[in-house]
Protein backbone atom coordinates (compact mmCIF):
# COMPACT_ATOMS: atom_id res chain seq x y z
CA UNK A 1 0.00 0.00 0.00
CA UNK A 2 1.11 3.66 -0.56
CA UNK A 3 0.28 6.41 1.70
CA UNK A 4 -2.34 9.11 1.40
CA UNK A 5 0.22 11.40 -0.33
CA UNK A 6 1.85 8.68 -2.64
CA UNK A 7 -1.73 8.79 -4.06
CA UNK A 8 -2.74 11.65 -4.54
CA UNK A 9 0.67 12.87 -6.30
CA UNK A 10 -0.14 9.85 -8.66
CA UNK A 11 -3.52 10.71 -9.80
CA UNK A 12 -3.14 14.38 -9.26
CA UNK A 13 -2.44 15.35 -12.77
CA UNK A 14 -5.22 12.61 -14.04
CA UNK A 15 -7.25 14.73 -16.27
CA UNK A 16 -11.28 14.36 -15.50
CA UNK A 17 -14.53 15.28 -17.27
CA UNK A 18 -16.77 16.57 -14.62
CA UNK A 19 -20.50 16.11 -13.79
CA UNK A 20 -23.37 17.05 -11.03
CA UNK A 21 -25.00 14.21 -9.46
CA UNK A 22 -28.23 15.12 -8.26
CA UNK A 23 -30.57 13.00 -6.41
CA UNK A 24 -33.43 13.34 -3.26
CA UNK A 25 -33.32 10.50 -1.12
CA UNK A 26 -36.14 11.48 1.19
CA UNK A 27 -37.09 15.44 0.84
CA UNK A 28 -33.85 16.69 0.84
CA UNK A 29 -32.22 17.22 -2.48
CA UNK A 30 -28.20 16.48 -3.00
CA UNK A 31 -25.71 17.86 -5.50
CA UNK A 32 -22.43 17.23 -5.49
CA UNK A 33 -19.52 17.65 -8.28
CA UNK A 34 -17.67 14.10 -9.61
CA UNK A 35 -14.73 13.83 -11.88
CA UNK A 36 -15.17 9.87 -11.34
CA UNK A 37 -18.22 10.03 -13.76
CA UNK A 38 -17.30 6.93 -16.87
CA UNK A 39 -19.82 5.21 -18.83
CA UNK A 40 -19.17 1.03 -18.62
CA UNK A 41 -21.49 -0.32 -21.33
CA UNK A 42 -23.82 1.05 -23.58
CA UNK A 43 -26.07 -2.49 -24.15
CA UNK A 44 -27.34 -2.21 -21.28
CA UNK A 45 -26.96 1.63 -20.40
CA UNK A 46 -24.55 1.45 -17.50
CA UNK A 47 -22.43 4.00 -15.92
CA UNK A 48 -20.06 4.33 -12.71
CA UNK A 49 -18.78 6.79 -10.20
CA UNK A 50 -17.61 6.99 -7.02
CA UNK A 51 -18.12 9.73 -3.92
CA UNK A 52 -16.07 9.81 -0.64
CA UNK A 53 -17.09 9.36 2.69
CA UNK A 54 -16.26 12.97 3.75
CA UNK A 55 -19.33 14.81 2.84
CA UNK A 56 -22.12 15.00 3.70
CA UNK A 57 -23.94 15.46 0.68
CA UNK A 58 -21.98 11.62 -0.41
CA UNK A 59 -23.62 10.05 2.72
CA UNK A 60 -27.12 11.19 1.84
CA UNK A 61 -26.85 9.91 -1.71
CA UNK A 62 -26.03 6.67 -0.15
CA UNK A 63 -29.50 6.42 0.55
CA UNK A 64 -31.00 7.36 -2.63
CA UNK A 65 -32.04 4.60 -5.47
CA UNK A 66 -32.29 6.91 -8.64
CA UNK A 67 -29.70 10.44 -9.58
CA UNK A 68 -29.21 12.59 -12.31
CA UNK A 69 -25.86 12.70 -13.97
CA UNK A 70 -25.49 16.35 -15.35
CA UNK A 71 -22.35 16.22 -17.86
CA UNK A 72 -20.75 19.43 -17.44
CA UNK A 73 -19.43 21.45 -20.21
CA UNK A 74 -17.16 24.66 -20.00
CA UNK A 75 -20.20 26.92 -19.64
CA UNK A 76 -21.20 25.07 -16.75
CA UNK A 77 -18.03 25.89 -15.04
CA UNK A 78 -20.22 27.90 -12.08
CA UNK A 79 -22.34 24.45 -11.29
CA UNK A 80 -19.33 22.23 -10.91
CA UNK A 81 -18.01 25.47 -8.23
CA UNK A 82 -21.17 25.27 -6.73
CA UNK A 83 -21.40 21.39 -6.29
CA UNK A 84 -18.27 21.41 -4.61
CA UNK A 85 -18.44 24.37 -2.21
CA UNK A 86 -18.68 24.01 1.23
CA UNK A 87 -21.51 25.24 3.36
CA UNK A 88 -23.17 26.40 0.45
CA UNK A 89 -26.76 26.15 -0.08
CA UNK A 90 -26.86 24.37 -3.81
CA UNK A 91 -30.48 24.65 -4.24
CA UNK A 92 -30.97 28.40 -3.09
CA UNK A 93 -31.58 29.65 -7.07
CA UNK A 94 -34.74 27.87 -7.49
CA UNK A 95 -34.96 29.63 -11.14
CA UNK A 96 -32.22 27.10 -12.02
CA UNK A 97 -33.88 24.20 -11.25
CA UNK A 98 -36.71 21.84 -11.20
CA UNK A 99 -37.97 18.43 -9.88
CA UNK A 100 -38.37 15.60 -12.58
CA UNK A 101 -42.05 13.80 -12.32
CA UNK A 102 -39.87 11.11 -10.68
CA UNK A 103 -38.44 13.73 -7.49
CA UNK A 104 -34.59 14.50 -8.68
CA UNK A 105 -33.85 17.89 -9.05
CA UNK A 106 -32.66 18.51 -12.56
CA UNK A 107 -29.97 21.85 -13.63
CA UNK A 108 -32.33 21.77 -17.21
CA UNK A 109 -29.08 24.36 -18.67
CA UNK A 110 -26.94 21.49 -18.54
CA UNK A 111 -26.75 20.11 -22.19
CA UNK A 112 -26.59 16.75 -21.61
CA UNK A 113 -28.40 14.55 -18.69
CA UNK A 114 -29.09 11.45 -17.46
CA UNK A 115 -31.61 10.00 -15.31
CA UNK A 116 -30.05 6.84 -13.62
CA UNK A 117 -31.31 4.02 -10.90
CA UNK A 118 -28.65 2.35 -8.75
CA UNK A 119 -27.80 -1.10 -9.73
CA UNK A 120 -24.73 -1.74 -7.47
CA UNK A 121 -23.43 0.33 -4.42
CA UNK A 122 -19.98 -1.06 -3.99
CA UNK A 123 -17.85 -0.13 -0.17
CA UNK A 124 -14.62 0.89 -0.77
CA UNK A 125 -12.75 1.50 1.65
CA UNK A 126 -15.50 3.96 3.27
CA UNK A 127 -15.96 5.15 -0.44
CA UNK A 128 -18.98 4.33 -2.68
CA UNK A 129 -18.53 2.87 -6.00
CA UNK A 130 -21.95 2.80 -7.71
CA UNK A 131 -22.90 1.25 -10.59
CA UNK A 132 -26.14 2.73 -12.08
CA UNK A 133 -28.78 1.95 -15.25
CA UNK A 134 -29.37 5.11 -17.96
CA UNK A 135 -33.18 4.89 -17.67
CA UNK A 136 -33.54 8.12 -19.76
CA UNK A 137 -31.48 11.00 -20.99
CA UNK A 138 -31.60 14.39 -22.47
CA UNK A 139 -28.67 15.48 -25.07
CA UNK A 140 -29.72 19.34 -26.48
CA UNK A 141 -29.02 19.46 -30.72
CA UNK A 142 -26.08 22.27 -29.53
CA UNK A 143 -24.24 20.08 -27.32
CA UNK A 144 -21.56 19.45 -29.48
CA UNK A 145 -20.97 23.39 -29.48
CA UNK A 146 -20.23 23.83 -26.10
CA UNK A 147 -16.54 23.32 -24.83
CA UNK A 148 -15.45 20.29 -22.84
CA UNK A 149 -14.52 21.09 -18.94
CA UNK A 150 -11.84 19.01 -17.75
CA UNK A 151 -10.75 19.14 -13.99
CA UNK A 152 -6.93 18.17 -13.80
CA UNK A 153 -4.23 19.46 -10.99
CA UNK A 154 -6.71 21.21 -8.87
CA UNK A 155 -7.42 23.40 -12.28
CA UNK A 156 -10.59 23.61 -14.73
CA UNK A 157 -9.60 23.52 -17.88
CA UNK A 158 -11.08 24.26 -21.35
CA UNK A 159 -11.46 22.07 -24.53
CA UNK A 160 -12.04 23.16 -28.13
CA UNK A 161 -11.00 22.12 -31.51
CA UNK A 162 -7.73 24.17 -30.90
CA UNK A 163 -6.81 21.61 -28.40
CA UNK A 164 -7.03 18.61 -30.57
CA UNK A 165 -3.54 16.74 -30.85
CA UNK A 166 -1.65 15.82 -33.96
CA UNK A 167 -1.07 12.01 -34.16
CA UNK A 168 2.19 10.25 -34.29
CA UNK A 169 3.31 9.04 -37.00
CA UNK A 170 3.50 5.34 -36.32
CA UNK A 171 1.43 3.22 -34.30
CA UNK A 172 3.61 1.75 -32.20
CA UNK A 173 6.37 2.68 -33.59
CA UNK A 174 9.84 2.65 -31.04
CA UNK A 175 10.65 6.03 -29.97
CA UNK A 176 14.40 5.23 -30.22
CA UNK B 1 -33.68 2.27 -20.27
CA UNK B 2 -31.96 4.11 -23.19
CA UNK B 3 -31.08 2.90 -26.45
CA UNK B 4 -27.19 2.02 -27.13
CA UNK B 5 -27.34 5.33 -29.35
CA UNK B 6 -28.87 7.50 -26.96
CA UNK B 7 -26.10 6.13 -24.51
CA UNK B 8 -23.79 6.90 -26.59
CA UNK B 9 -24.74 10.27 -27.92
CA UNK B 10 -24.96 11.04 -24.12
CA UNK B 11 -21.13 10.05 -23.15
CA UNK B 12 -19.77 10.87 -26.52
CA UNK B 13 -19.10 14.41 -25.36
CA UNK B 14 -17.60 13.70 -21.86
CA UNK B 15 -13.55 14.08 -21.58
CA UNK B 16 -11.92 11.55 -19.95
CA UNK B 17 -7.90 11.12 -18.77
CA UNK B 18 -6.38 7.99 -20.69
CA UNK B 19 -4.44 4.83 -19.44
CA UNK B 20 -3.07 1.85 -20.20
CA UNK B 21 -3.85 -0.79 -18.76
CA UNK B 22 -1.51 -3.80 -18.56
CA UNK B 23 -1.62 -7.41 -16.77
CA UNK B 24 0.13 -10.91 -16.81
CA UNK B 25 -2.55 -13.33 -16.15
CA UNK B 26 -0.54 -16.59 -16.34
CA UNK B 27 2.69 -15.89 -19.08
CA UNK B 28 0.33 -14.48 -21.93
CA UNK B 29 0.95 -10.14 -20.91
CA UNK B 30 -2.59 -8.03 -21.81
CA UNK B 31 -2.35 -3.66 -22.33
CA UNK B 32 -5.59 -2.35 -23.24
CA UNK B 33 -6.11 1.56 -23.19
CA UNK B 34 -9.10 2.88 -20.89
CA UNK B 35 -10.73 6.31 -20.31
CA UNK B 36 -12.41 5.31 -17.19
CA UNK B 37 -9.58 5.31 -14.47
CA UNK B 38 -10.58 7.28 -11.52
CA UNK B 39 -9.02 7.68 -8.24
CA UNK B 40 -11.79 6.56 -5.45
CA UNK B 41 -10.17 7.39 -1.87
CA UNK B 42 -6.43 8.14 -1.11
CA UNK B 43 -6.76 6.42 2.49
CA UNK B 44 -7.52 3.53 1.71
CA UNK B 45 -5.15 3.93 -1.54
CA UNK B 46 -8.35 2.70 -4.06
CA UNK B 47 -8.77 3.44 -8.04
CA UNK B 48 -11.24 1.87 -10.38
CA UNK B 49 -12.06 1.36 -14.02
CA UNK B 50 -14.19 -0.60 -16.17
CA UNK B 51 -13.41 -2.57 -19.34
CA UNK B 52 -15.60 -3.56 -21.82
CA UNK B 53 -16.66 -7.23 -22.74
CA UNK B 54 -16.02 -6.99 -26.23
CA UNK B 55 -12.24 -7.51 -26.32
CA UNK B 56 -9.87 -10.86 -26.40
CA UNK B 57 -7.74 -8.07 -23.71
CA UNK B 58 -10.40 -7.45 -21.50
CA UNK B 59 -11.71 -11.30 -21.39
CA UNK B 60 -7.82 -11.71 -20.18
CA UNK B 61 -7.63 -9.09 -18.11
CA UNK B 62 -10.73 -10.97 -15.89
CA UNK B 63 -7.93 -13.33 -14.94
CA UNK B 64 -5.31 -11.39 -13.41
CA UNK B 65 -5.08 -10.84 -9.58
CA UNK B 66 -3.11 -7.50 -10.16
CA UNK B 67 -2.52 -4.67 -12.96
CA UNK B 68 -0.64 -1.94 -13.74
CA UNK B 69 -2.10 1.32 -14.46
CA UNK B 70 -0.06 3.88 -16.68
CA UNK B 71 -1.98 7.24 -16.66
CA UNK B 72 -0.97 8.41 -19.95
CA UNK B 73 0.30 12.50 -20.92
CA UNK B 74 0.36 13.84 -24.34
CA UNK B 75 3.57 12.21 -24.70
CA UNK B 76 2.20 8.66 -24.55
CA UNK B 77 -0.73 8.99 -27.23
CA UNK B 78 1.28 6.47 -29.51
CA UNK B 79 0.89 4.20 -26.39
CA UNK B 80 -2.75 5.41 -26.32
CA UNK B 81 -3.45 4.47 -29.74
CA UNK B 82 -1.35 0.74 -29.10
CA UNK B 83 -3.10 -0.32 -26.35
CA UNK B 84 -6.84 0.33 -28.57
CA UNK B 85 -5.65 -0.87 -31.63
CA UNK B 86 -6.72 -3.93 -33.00
CA UNK B 87 -4.69 -6.57 -34.55
CA UNK B 88 -1.52 -5.76 -33.05
CA UNK B 89 0.81 -7.56 -30.90
CA UNK B 90 1.09 -4.90 -28.32
CA UNK B 91 4.81 -6.27 -26.75
CA UNK B 92 6.69 -6.70 -29.80
CA UNK B 93 8.83 -3.86 -29.30
CA UNK B 94 10.70 -5.13 -26.74
CA UNK B 95 12.56 -2.19 -26.02
CA UNK B 96 9.69 -0.64 -24.62
CA UNK B 97 8.73 -2.59 -21.64
CA UNK B 98 10.05 -4.61 -18.91
CA UNK B 99 8.43 -7.36 -16.26
CA UNK B 100 8.29 -5.61 -12.50
CA UNK B 101 9.87 -8.09 -10.18
CA UNK B 102 5.91 -9.24 -9.41
CA UNK B 103 5.87 -10.13 -13.62
CA UNK B 104 3.31 -7.07 -14.44
CA UNK B 105 4.71 -5.93 -18.11
CA UNK B 106 5.47 -2.04 -17.04
CA UNK B 107 6.15 0.97 -19.79
CA UNK B 108 8.73 2.89 -17.92
CA UNK B 109 8.63 5.98 -20.42
CA UNK B 110 5.24 7.12 -18.95
CA UNK B 111 5.70 9.46 -16.47
CA UNK B 112 3.04 7.81 -13.52
CA UNK B 113 1.92 4.37 -13.32
CA UNK B 114 1.06 2.22 -10.63
CA UNK B 115 1.09 -1.13 -9.39
CA UNK B 116 -2.74 -2.19 -8.05
CA UNK B 117 -4.18 -5.21 -6.81
CA UNK B 118 -8.08 -6.37 -7.49
CA UNK B 119 -10.14 -5.44 -4.59
CA UNK B 120 -13.55 -5.97 -6.25
CA UNK B 121 -14.72 -7.32 -9.65
CA UNK B 122 -17.93 -6.54 -10.55
CA UNK B 123 -20.22 -7.82 -13.58
CA UNK B 124 -21.79 -5.17 -15.18
CA UNK B 125 -23.96 -6.03 -17.92
CA UNK B 126 -21.34 -8.42 -19.52
CA UNK B 127 -18.54 -5.47 -18.65
CA UNK B 128 -16.89 -5.82 -15.86
CA UNK B 129 -15.89 -2.69 -13.60
CA UNK B 130 -12.60 -3.06 -11.06
CA UNK B 131 -11.80 -1.20 -7.32
CA UNK B 132 -8.14 -1.94 -7.24
CA UNK B 133 -5.48 -1.38 -4.89
CA UNK B 134 -2.40 0.43 -5.11
CA UNK B 135 0.22 -1.02 -3.97
CA UNK B 136 3.39 0.39 -5.36
CA UNK B 137 3.56 3.74 -7.21
CA UNK B 138 6.24 5.62 -9.51
CA UNK B 139 5.95 9.53 -10.58
CA UNK B 140 8.72 10.87 -12.29
CA UNK B 141 9.90 14.10 -10.85
CA UNK B 142 8.91 16.08 -14.49
CA UNK B 143 5.36 14.47 -14.43
CA UNK B 144 3.88 17.96 -14.39
CA UNK B 145 5.58 19.51 -16.95
CA UNK B 146 4.40 16.86 -19.78
CA UNK B 147 0.82 17.93 -21.44
CA UNK B 148 -2.30 16.53 -20.08
CA UNK B 149 -3.87 14.05 -22.99
CA UNK B 150 -7.85 13.90 -22.57
CA UNK B 151 -10.06 11.95 -24.96
CA UNK B 152 -13.62 13.12 -26.24
CA UNK B 153 -16.08 13.14 -29.12
CA UNK B 154 -13.60 10.11 -30.72
CA UNK B 155 -10.45 13.11 -30.25
CA UNK B 156 -7.44 13.23 -28.67
CA UNK B 157 -6.58 16.59 -26.97
CA UNK B 158 -3.82 17.65 -25.25
CA UNK B 159 -3.96 20.33 -21.91
CA UNK B 160 -1.46 22.75 -20.61
CA UNK B 161 -1.08 26.19 -19.07
CA UNK B 162 -3.12 27.74 -22.16
CA UNK B 163 -6.50 25.31 -21.57
CA UNK B 164 -6.77 26.93 -18.01
CA UNK B 165 -10.58 28.19 -18.04
CA UNK B 166 -10.99 31.67 -16.62
CA UNK B 167 -13.20 31.69 -13.07
CA UNK B 168 -16.98 33.18 -12.83
CA UNK B 169 -17.24 36.09 -11.37
CA UNK B 170 -20.46 34.62 -8.79
CA UNK B 171 -20.05 31.22 -7.44
CA UNK B 172 -23.70 29.75 -7.62
CA UNK B 173 -24.68 32.98 -9.75
CA UNK B 174 -28.06 32.91 -11.41
CA UNK B 175 -27.49 32.84 -15.09
CA UNK B 176 -30.82 35.62 -15.92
Amino acid sequence: MITPEEFKSAFRLHPAGVALITADPGGSPVALTASSVSAVSADPPLAMFSVSALSSSARNLRKADSVVIHLLSADNLDLALLGAASGVDRFADESRWQRLPTGEPVFEEVKTWMRADILHRVDAGGSNVFVVTIVESSVAPDAAMCEGLVYRNRTWHRIDDSTVASMPELIGASAG
